[in-house]
C-alpha cells in the first residue's frame, strides 16, 4: 500500500525548489516551516489511510454510465466528501473566497500524493483547480459571486471542454458553437469528448468550462470563446434550479484511471428542464479571448498533470522496492552469505530500482521548482517577469519529464515483480494502465517538447534559458568545490551536460531565429529529454548539497551522473542533426 | 486489422538471416524458395483473415475457469482446430511422426505472424513444440511413439511446469516431488505456478513436462527431473483413458493476454481417476538429469518469446501508422499546403513511427538470425560446433531485445494515437498489455543479459562471440564500400558502436576471467542493449546492401545509425563503470 514520502517532498520543497529561502523572507504568508510540516503530515495521512485503501476498488468497478448519469465506485463519494470537508479543495484558493492562499508549489506536492495513493482521484479536483483559475482571472463580479465560493470549498466540481473528434490536439478546428441571447447569456451547441469528470455523483453541480465559436466568430484560434456552462442553473438565491441542456452521452472504456470517467458531453440537444434547446452559458472573459483565458490555466494544468506522472511514479518504485527486499531469489553476491537473498541484493534489480528512483527524484524537483516559479510569477516585484518566464520555460518539461517518467518508471516497477507483476492483484500493472495517459492529454508530450522548443528558448531573446542553465552550472560547481568523494565523477559529466545543453540550446536557437522551424522541431523531443535529464540531475546534486548528512543523496546524484545521464550526448547529437535523417528517412513511411 | 508484413519477413528471412544462401546449398530439403513464399502468403491469410478477427474477442472474454475446468473465448476451439488442420502445428515437428521438418528460421518468421495477429492465440502452441522437443530428443521409445504424433499435429497441446510460488527463476528451491512406482512410473506430487495453458478445451488431451525431485535426489538444480504427465492416461490403443490427478486450481487475472490460461497446477491431491493419490507420470530423460531435459528446449523457447515481443510491435508499429496516415490535425509543414495534415507529417509523429519501424527491423533480424544458427547447429557438418555456439550467443539477445521493443513500441503506438491510444476498443493498449510479459517469462531480460556475459561470452575462449563481432564489421566495411550517399553517416555511426561492442566485450571477457563477477554483472543489461542495438542496425545495414533498388532500406538504417545507435556510448560508460556507482548507489535503497 502507497506511504506518502512526506520527508521527502518537505526536503525537496525546501531545500531544492525554493520554499525554504521563500519562507525566510516572508513571501509565502502565514507558511512557516512548522505549518509546512504539519500540513504535509496531515495530507500524507490522508493520502495513505483514506484515499489509498481505495484505489485498486476504484480501478476494478470503475465509473459507471447509465441512462445519461454516471455512478462513481462504491465509497468515492464518501472519501470525496471526507477530502473537502478537510478543507483540502482549497489549499491554493483565493482567500475571499473560502481558499487558503497557500504556494503552489505546497500544493503541486501535496497533490503528489493524491495521485500517487489514486491517480484516478487526483486527477478530478485538478480540472476544478483550473475552473478556480479561469474565473478568478477572467469571470465577471456575478460570475464570481455566484461559483466561486463552492468550486474553492469543492461543493461543486469543474471541468474544461475542449476537444472535439475532429480537434484533438488542434483548437482552431473546433465546431461546437454558441449563440448571443438579448439577456447576456449565450446557448451552447455541440459535443465534447474525452472531458475528463464531465460527469459523475460525488457533487450535486457540475461547472464546465466551454470552448466554443460564435456565429460571426472568425476562422482559427482567434474565434474560440470561453463560457460557463452549469450543470444545474443557479438561482438568485444560490440554490440549483433546472437541469441545463448539457448531457453525458457516454464514457470511455480506457486502459487505466478507470474511476475517472472520460465522458462525450453534448450541448443543445433540447432535453433539459430550460424549456428551450441550447445549454445555457455566460461569456469568460471576452468574446474570441477565448485561448487567452485557456492559457491562464494552461501552466498550473500542465503542471498538475506531470504531478500526476510523478505520483504513480513515487508509488511504483515504493512497491517495487518493497517486493525485492521481501522476495528471495537465488544466492546472494554479498561474501559470506549461503541463503537465498532478497532480489534487491541482485546488481540487475538494484539497478533497475535506483534508475527508478533517481527518475522520481528528478522529476520531483522539476515539478516543484516549476510551481515554485509559478508562485513567484504571482508576487510582485521586479523579478515578477523573470520568474513568469521561468516558469513557462519549465512548465513543458514540467509536465513532459514526469510524465514520461511515470511510464518507465511504472514499467520498471512490473519487471521488478518478475510474473507478479503482470497479475492484477499485486497493483503493479495498474499503476502502468494509469501513468500511460499522462503523457498524451493536457498536450502531448511532443507538443511540449515543440512549445519547449519554439516559444520558450526565445523567451527575452534566449536570456531566460540562459539565465537557467547558468543556474544549473552554479550547482556543479558547488559540487566541484565541495570535494566531496561522494559525488564521484559528478561534477565531471554534469559539466559535459551542461556543455551538451548549452550547445544545443544556442543552435535551436539560431534555427529558429533563422526561420528553420523544421530542423528545430526535428530534435524537439530529444532535446526536452536532454534538459530534463540535466535538470533533474543537478537538482538531486543540489539536495545532496544541501543535505551533506545523509549519503544516499549524493550517491543517488552519482548513479545518475554516469549511468543515466551521458543519454544526453545521443539525444544532443539528434537535436544536432538537425532532421537531416529523419527527413531522408520519411520515405520509409510511404 | 493486423495484416502480415509478408515481404519484409520473406527477405529478412532470405537476405539477411541467411535463408538465402542454406537454400541455394540445398540445406533446407524440399524447401525452394517458390515453396517458401507460398507457406509464407498462406500463413499471412490465416494470420490476417482467421486469428486477426479473434484477438478483441478474445481479449475481452478470456479464458475463464470455474470447477477446475477452462473455457477458451468463444469461437477459440474451432480456431485452433482450423490452425492445426491446417497443418501449422508441426512445421518444424520430425517427419517420422507426421511433422514437416522445416527450419526454425521459417517456423519463427510464421510465429511472427501468429503472435502479430494474437498474442495470446501465439504463445499455446510454442509449448507444444517444446514438449516436442524434450520427447524427441529424451524420450523413451514409448514415450515417442505414444506422444509424438498427437503432439505434432496438435491433436494434443503440451505445457511446461517449472515454476513454484517460492521458486520463480531460481529452480533449485522447487519442492515438487515424484515418487518411484515398481512399474517404472512415477507418481507426483506439488503444485505449479504460471502454467500456460495448464489447462483449456482446445484439446483433448494436454500433455505436461513436469519438473520434480525424487526423494533422494541432491539438493539444488543437480536434483531435478523432468516427468511427463498426461492430462488423461492414454490406453495400450492410443484412446484416452483415466483422468489423471492434476487438475488447474486457478488462473491469473492478468494485465494481458487474456485469451491465454495463465494456471496453477495441482498434482496429487487425489481427486482423479486413477484410483490413488498423486499424477501418474514417466520420467523424461535419466533421474536428476531434468535441468539438461530443459536445456534442450531453452534456446528455442526463449527464440519463441522474443518473436511474441516482434509480432506485437509489427502489429503496433503498423496499427500507429495507419492511424497517422488517416488522421488529420494542424498544418502541414509540407510547402504550399494549408489543410490540416495526416499526423505522419508532423516531425515527432514520423520520428516516432520510424523509431518503432527500426526497432521492430532490427528485432526481426536478431530473431531471425538467430532462428538460423539453430537450424544450422542441428545439421551435421564441421562447422555444427560454431554454428550452436551463435545460437547459445544470439538467444538471449533474441529473447530480450525483440521483447523490450514489443514494450517500447506498443508505447510509442499509444501515443501516436494520442487520446484515442488509451481507449482499448482502439486496441492500441491491448497490444502494451500484452507485450508486457514478454520482457519477464522464460528467464526474465534481466537473467538474459546475465546469461549473455557470464555463459555467451566465455564460449570457446571469447572466439565464439569476436568472429560474430567481425562478421558485423564486414557488413559496416562493405556500407563503406558501397559508397552510397543515401546511407549517411551509418558507417562511421556503426564503426564507432563497434568499437564500443569490441572493448566492453573484451572489458566483460577480462572481468570474468579474472573472476571479478560483480563488475561484469552490474552491467550485463546495458551490454545486452548495446549488442543488440548495434547487431540490429547491422542488419538493417545488411538489407539495404541487399536490395539497393529501394530506397527506404538505407534510409532507415541511416535513420538508426543517427539518432538511436549514439545510445550505445553511454551504455559502453555503464559497463566500463564496473558497477562501481551502483555499488555505491545501494545505499539509497536502505
Amino acid at each position: 500500500m502507497y506511504r506518502a514520502p512526506v520527508g521527502e517532498i518537505g526536503f525537496t520543497l525546501r531545500h531544492v525548489a525554493g520554499l525554504e529561502e521563500a519562507m525566510a523572507r516572508g513571501a509565502t504568508g502565514d507558511l512557516t516551516p512548522d505549518l509546512l510540516d504539519a500540513i504535509l503530515d496531515e495530507a500524507g495521512r490522508f493520502a495513505d489511510s483514506e484515499i489509498a485503501p481505495m484505489a485498486a476498488g476504484g480501478d476494478k468497478t470503475g465509473a459507471v454510465w447509465r441512462d445519461r448519469a454516471v455512478t462513481m465506485p462504491p465509497g468515492w463519494r464518501d472519501l470525496y466528501h471526507r477530502w473537502i470537508d478537510g478543507g483540502w479543495n482549497g489549499l491554493t484558493g483565493p482567500v475571499d473566497h473560502g481558499g487558503q492562499g497557500l504556494p503552489t508549489s505546497l500544493s503541486a506536492a501535496i497533490y503528489e500524493m493524491w495521485n500517487g495513493a489514486s491517480m484516478a482521484f487526483g486527477i478530478g479536483p485538478t480540472l476544478t483547480l483550473g475552473a478556480v483559475d479561469a474565473l478568478e482571472a477572467h469571470g465577471t463580479d456575478a460570475l464570481r459571486a455566484t461559483y466561486l465560493d463552492k468550486l474553492v470549498s469543492g461543493e461543486w466540481m469543474g471541468t474544461m471542454n475542449l476537444t472535439e473528434p475532429q480537434a484533438g490536439s488542434d483548437l482552431s478546428a473546433l465546431r461546437t458553437r454558441a449563440e448571443r441571447r438579448d439577456d447576456g447569456t449565450y446557448r451552447i451547441f455541440g459535443s465534447k469528448i474525452f472531458i475528463t469528470f464531465g460527469e459523475h455523483d460525488l457533487t450535486d453541480n457540475i461547472v464546465h468550462l466551454v470552448l466554443a465559436r460564435l456565429p460571426d466568430a472568425p476562422a482559427g484560434v482567434k474565434g474560440i470563446s470561453l463560457f460557463l456552462v452549469p450543470k444545474r442553473l443557479v438561482n438568485a438565491d444560490g440554490s440549483l434550479g433546472a437541469r441545463n441542456d448539457v448531457f453525458c452521452q457516454s464514457i470511455e472504456h480506457k486502459l487505466g484511471i478507470h474511476a475517472s470517467p472520460t465522458c462525450t458531453m453534448v450541448y443543445g440537444d433540447g432535453i433539459g428542464e430550460t424549456g428551450e434547446a441550447g445549454a445555457v452559458g455566460w461569456l469568460v472573459g471576452e468574446e474570441n479571448k477565448g485561448l487567452a483565458c485557456m492559457f491562464t490555466m494552461m501552466n498550473s494544468a500542465r503542471l498538475y498533470v506531470g504531478i500526476q506522472g510523478l505520483g504513480v511514479a513515487q508509488a511504483a518504485f515504493q512497491k517495487a522496492l518493497d517486493f525485492a527486499r521481501e522476495r528471495r531469489q537465488g544466492r546472494s553476491a554479498v561474501p559470506g552469505t549461503t541463503d537465498m537473498a532478497p532480489i534487491v541484493e541482485h546488481a540487475d534489480v538494484a539497478r533497475m530500482l535506483l534508475t527508478m528512483k533517481a527518475l522520481v527524484g528528478s522529476a520531483r524537483a522539476i515539478a516543484y521548482s516549476c510551481g515554485h516559479a509559478i508562485d513567484r510569477s504571482r508576487q510582485d516585484g521586479e523579478d515578477r517577469r523573470f520568474w513568469a518566464e521561468r516558469a513557462s520555460l519549465l512548465t513543458p518539461m514540467a509536465k513532459s519529464f514526469p510524465t514520461d517518467v511515470g511510464v518507465e518508471v511504472a514499467s520498471l516497477g512490473i519487471q521488478v515483480h518478475g510474473g507478479m507483476g503482470f497479475v492484477e492483484e499485486t497493483g503493479a500493472a495498474r499503476l502502468l494502465r494509469d501513468a500511460r495517459i499522462a503523457p498524451i492529454y493536457e498536450g502531448t508530450n511532443g507538443i511540449q517538447a515543440i512549445d519547449l522548443v519554439t516559444r520558450k528558448l526565445p523567451l527575452s531573446g534566449g536570456e531566460t534559458v540562459r539565465a537557467y542553465i547558468a543556474e544549473l552550472e552554479e550547482i556543479v560547481t558547488s559540487v566541484e568545490q565541495s570535494n566531496r568523494p561522494d559525488f564521484g565523477r559528478s561534477s565531471e559529466r554534469l559539466r559535459a551536460a551542461i556543455a551538451a545543453l548549452r550547445e544545443t540550446t544556442e543552435r535551436l536557437l539560431e534555427w529558429m531565429a533563422r526561420g528553420e522551424t523544421g530542423a528545430a522541431l526535428a530534435g524537439a523531443t530529444a532535446y526536452q529529454r536532454l534538459f530534463s535529464l540535466t535538470a533533474g540531475n543537478c537538482y538531486l546534486a543540489k539536495g545532496a548539497l544541501a543535505d551533506a548528512d545523509v549519503p544516499s543523496r549524493a550517491a543517488l546524484a552519482r548513479f545518475m551522473a554516469e549511468t543515466l545521464l551521458p543519454d544526453v550526448h545521443a539525444l544532443s547529437a539528434e537535436v544536432m542533426d538537425g532532421g537531416e535523417s529523419l527527413r531522408a528517412a520519411t520515405v520509409a513511411l510511404n
